[in-house]
């Protein structure tokens, strides 16, 4: 449909969707840096959905019950901020849009969550909004099955691009949504045959229509800047039983004279010339970033729209039993529930009273089965190694179409849709994912999970065969320089336990910091229970800790994670022998330890004695504990792993790679 | 079909495709650990296959026209050693077969390249094979259309699981092998719906062969115990036009009686009473790991039916002009051409005279420009970010069905398809791939990435806005971990160089490593030429060197990388300025300066000096550098990254983040 045919159909939706347009048009241009094409395209099919179909109610952004909406393209990041702003999101002023992309504003280049009220998740990476949807949706599916359709009864909607739709984790997000037949997840695709590089048709022609289909979606193809086609295709979507793909058919740059339908209008300033043409082309004589208050007051109208059903969501939500209620609040507020700690507690004492030789996949299930009765709000699932992860528990039930009660999702093999649809969960809030795959690969869902850590967004990375320790399958699986890879984003809390105990704390810690993920790096191999005695305190969230003092002079400090604590205590027990004496420092959490005061720090490394780490993996990471953290305050060396790992039996491996006690005290001494 | 029927229907392929089943089930069964199930499943179809489709010569594996055989579903190990053993490849003997998985052997838990002969690719992390088939089939039309059918026609056949399936980089390797057509390309997909969890069904109901339609493959069904199906599919695949998709529907497990069609026939040994049963459903008296002298035969027939096509190659090889025989010899053989140092030591001449300012994402299209004429094998490609990643140089042209002489692949939004298939090129040989995206976005390609690295391939990736200074885009887009994530990866080049003389030598070292890939960082913002003199020695290859020396008597060594180069020269004259000596030290490749003889890494740091290093980018890896790599070489001190980035112009966000010379001096004078 072009211009007039639009003005003249629906005058008040055009009008509202140029004021996204200019607003977008205008942002771009100030900053000189940003994409204007995709707002320009995508604002018909966004003021539909505002005008008519969302339900929202800047007054309560976080209502629980609102519907979720996730700009999966999110360099088209002013098509969001143009919307909250007009609706009256708090704090998204004119100047805000004014200082679109400068340090310090709500309005990043692309949008970050926790900037501003009504930004759901932090898009920009591609593919990764559309998969956090299908979180967001069985979020809403469980806390449905669980409070009841009167308080949970909301949908998810996505604008996502072609490019959402060529990254490979759309596929995981799609087929995942398909088995799960998420029928509240409504994705517009800003279907403009436009990519950076120029005509989609260079890289790619698939029939996305068909490639939907093929994974159970409903799929329907309108005119994009046809707002009858697309009001109907929306109270459409709302009554299938299926999540639905609306490819909404748009020009990039819609209106540009020269730049419309090119690649040009995708990621820079239009310039003067094209803005003044594309202004006559919409009839907009209003300067830059006014929009008049006729066109104001129709989009403070459908802002007010949601106000009635958020009343009502009140009264419902009043109509709950206390206890529901507060239960209700209290999983949307996040807060674990108060005998989390008590129940930890008790089985850390069981453990240290047992000391079992198991494996820390197995400590971690342990910990799961005394942790998922207590805190109600778990999701757990894995990424098709349910018996290898150790992620389910009894009586958790599968989540799916027949049971939204089921609290374990069969996510598939299906790494990086997990971890990005776990973020999903863990920002609708309500429930508390956890997800298991191997620790090799954490590769596959490394953007997922940086954007985990970026948004501060708890999720729990259950990651287990964390070494050369697993043995047989070789280096394909075997994680060498994952620990240090994960170690290396901000805000990720990376845990590598050294027994049972230490499983139990990290759980406790994960599931209790509301604004960081964590990774849980587990061994397939048994351990030995090394913490000897309880204590109620959790002391893994000290990150590191003297585990074992020396007894004879203390010359030598050996610092260890996970299964290479046991290494470490039995190099105690060898240069002990020969009067040398050596502490053992378990480090299950580098973060925490760094986070600690200098002066604990300190004392759990002083400087004098010589310094050995061991871990089954590459060195990088270790050199600050090792060397001192502004250099010269030990010498120092570590034991580890300089090259992948090979296939054979992990016990031969641990030899070959010279990863054992003997190695360990050999390489002490070398340094006294 | 049942047992009965196929020896009924194909007594010998019954038989050779059972001594390829019992070979797995013995190995799996003696290792005590590995998949019996898939190679049960799939022995029938790679039998028709290896017996008569596949063009190969177990007398010379290495020959440059042979079929590429790709098991995607690398946990199926053993069918592929069964079948290299059976068919004389060198060295694969019963007892390596009998050795699976034990140290040292060729025969790894997952397939090993360079393990043996015959294993053209490692597989195991699922959907990888699939994607390297798509580039070595885009690698064999590019040799085709260079020198010519006679020389270059062969196929890239591929087994597939349900897992390669899942992954989201089968999308990207599936849609772009169908855009461009790839009609000798065909997967045979193990269609067997068991998945480690259980039956398929707990996490997929995705029609595959409609969503493979939907990107343009052509798609058959078949029974894959039916040899006259398998056979007659085959035959109609090698016609099409485009790439194939043949789903065998098989029963994991093939035969065995309580674990067939079952996830208990996956990854564990059968035991010795399944064993027995199996055996005896099969009608399979021999002993362990003994195979009858007529199926020996059998085998040996199918092996020898590849020597007349390859001694008719080399006829057609001969028939070639001397000139064109050496140089399909020097491609094949991967030896770059004798004048890329010069062309790359003009290159720097020009440079060093011009002192050009410019960014090192345009420094690599310059050294490009200068390249690719000079090394016709080069493919380059982006995926999607082409303008921004500078990898375009002139009269590429477009690699695609209507041009397979083009040397320019629009990979689009699919940064994990374009890596694996760069894998593909590099290992099917006589090409050598390169292709660009954002820094940050290593992420998605990241398992593809460690894959070049663990098979040790000529892989260069050309990543640019390779930190903060790429502005607004903001965190998302910002890499600040990248760095020392890629550094972790063993056998990973990493390269961040300062200016366009270093950027043109890590160029130069990126394609003269014939056993290992490489990763370029580079700047989107301009940078100085800081390399005044020209010399025709590669200093980037020690690693790091001595730039600047101190004029006074030298009390810091100043150590960085990239754009922060420039940020420590003038850190340096500010310190010269208070009569302070300051070497600055560039670094543009840590794994090449680990490699350096510890004499000229004690020339270049050496210890006495307090040290900082400066990079906008995390700290880990640093220290090693920083403290010394035995600890108390020196105080040391770091300026980069702690947290994620933000959205601004680049200049305000290195204030913001305290990345100036001003705030370098300072802290080398802190510790002084």
């Amino acid at each position: 449909m072009d211009i007039k045919a639009m003005k003249a159909a629906e005058p008040r939706l055009f009008g509202m969707a140029t004021a996204l347009r200019v607003l977008a048009i205008d942002a771009v241009e100030t900053a000189n840096s940003g994409h204007p094409g995709m707002p320009m395209g995508m604002a018909d099919v966004a003021t539909v959905l505002f005008d008519r179909h969302l339900r929202f109610d800047p007054k309560a952004p976080d209502w629980a019950d609102r519907d979720r909406f996730v700009l999966s393209a999110g360099h088209g990041s002013m098509l969001l901020y143009g919307l909250l702003h007009l609706t009256g999101y708090p704090g998204m002023t004119l100047n805000e849009v004014k200082n679109f992309r400068q340090l310090g504003s709500k309005t990043a280049g692309h949008p970050e969550y926790g900037h501003a009220a009504g930004i759901e998740t932090t898009t920009g990476p591609l593919g990764q909004g559309l998969a956090n949807a299908v979180g967001m949706a069985m979020a809403e599916e469980s806390l449905r099955a669980r409070f009841g359709k009167k308080v949970i009864d909301h949908r998810t909607w996505v604008i996502a691009g072609d490019g959402c739709l060529m990254e490979g984790i759309s596929q995981e997000a799609i087929s995942l949504a398909g088995r799960q037949q998420l029928s509240r997840l409504i994705v517009l695709w800003d279907d403009n045959g436009i990519s950076i590089d120029g005509k989609l048709d260079l890289s790619d022609r698939t029939d996305q229509l068909a490639r939907f289909k093929a994974s159970g979606w409903e799929v329907k193809a309108i005119d994009g800047h046809d707002y009858a086609q697309i009001d109907a295709a929306m109270a459409w979507a709302k009554g299938n039983k299926r999540p639905t793909l609306i490819a909404c058919r748009t020009h990039i740059g819609f209106g540009a004279p020269t730049k419309q339908d090119s690649a040009k209008a995708h990621g820079s300033p239009l310039g003067a010339k094209e803005i003044e043409s594309v202004r006559a082309a919409y009839g907009w004589s209003h300067g830059p970033f006014e929009v008049p208050e006729a066109i104001r007051a129709d989009w403070a109208q459908a802002a007010a729209r949601g106000a009635e059903a958020r009343a009502a969501w009140e009264g419902a939500r009043a109509g709950l039993s206390p206890a529901r209620q507060k239960e209700l609040d209290r999983v949307m507020s996040g807060e674990a529930p108060a005998k989390l700690g008590r129940t930890i507690n008790a089985l850390k004492k069981q453990i240290v009273a047992d000391a079992p030789k198991v494996a820390t996949r197995k400590a971690s299930e342990m910990a799961l089965a005394a942790i998922n009765p207590a805190m109600p709000e778990t999701i757990g699932g894995s990424a098709d190694l349910t018996g290898s992860n150790n992620t389910l528990t009894d009586g958790l039930g599968m989540f799916d179409e027949t049971d939204r009660k089921g609290r374990y999702v069969y996510y598939g093999i299906r790494e990086h849709g997990m971890a990005a649809a776990m973020n999903g969960m863990a920002l609708h809030g309500g429930v508390v994912p956890y997800g298991g795959t191997f620790l090799v690969f954490s590769d596959y869902a490394r953007p997922a999970m940086r954007l985990s850590a970026l948004m501060g967004k708890r999720v729990v990375y259950v990651m287990t065969h964390d070494s050369i320790g697993l043995g047989e399958d070789g280096p394909t699986h075997q994680p060498v320089e994952h620990l240090a890879a994960l170690r290396a984003i901000p805000n990720m809390q990376v845990f590598r336990p050294a027994d049972a105990v230490e499983t139990a704390e990290a759980w406790e810690i994960a599931l209790t910091t509301q604004d960081a993920p964590s990774v849980l790096a587990l061994t397939r191999q048994n351990l030995p229970t090394v913490r000897g005695k309880h204590s109620t305190k959790n002391l893994t969230a000290q990150g590191a800790y003297v585990l074992a003092e020396a007894d004879h002079r203390r010359q030598v400090i050996l610092m260890a994670t996970g299964s290479e604590v046991e290494i470490a205590l039995a190099a105690r027990e060898l240069l002990e022998q020969e009067g040398i004496g050596a502490r053992v420092v378990s480090a299950p959490c580098f973060e925490l330890f760094a986070a600690q005061p200098e002066a604990y720090r300190k004392r759990v490394l002083p400087a004098g004695p010589v310094r050995v780490g061991v871990e089954a993996a590459v060195q990088q990471g270790w050199d600050r504990w090792l060397s001192g953290e502004r250099g010269r305050d030990a010498k120092a060396a570590f034991v580890g792993m300089e090259s992948f790992g090979a296939s054979a039996p992990y016990d031969k491996l641990y030899q070959h790679f010279g990863i054992t006690a003997e190695a360990v005290a050999e390489k002490a001494k070398s340094l006294l």
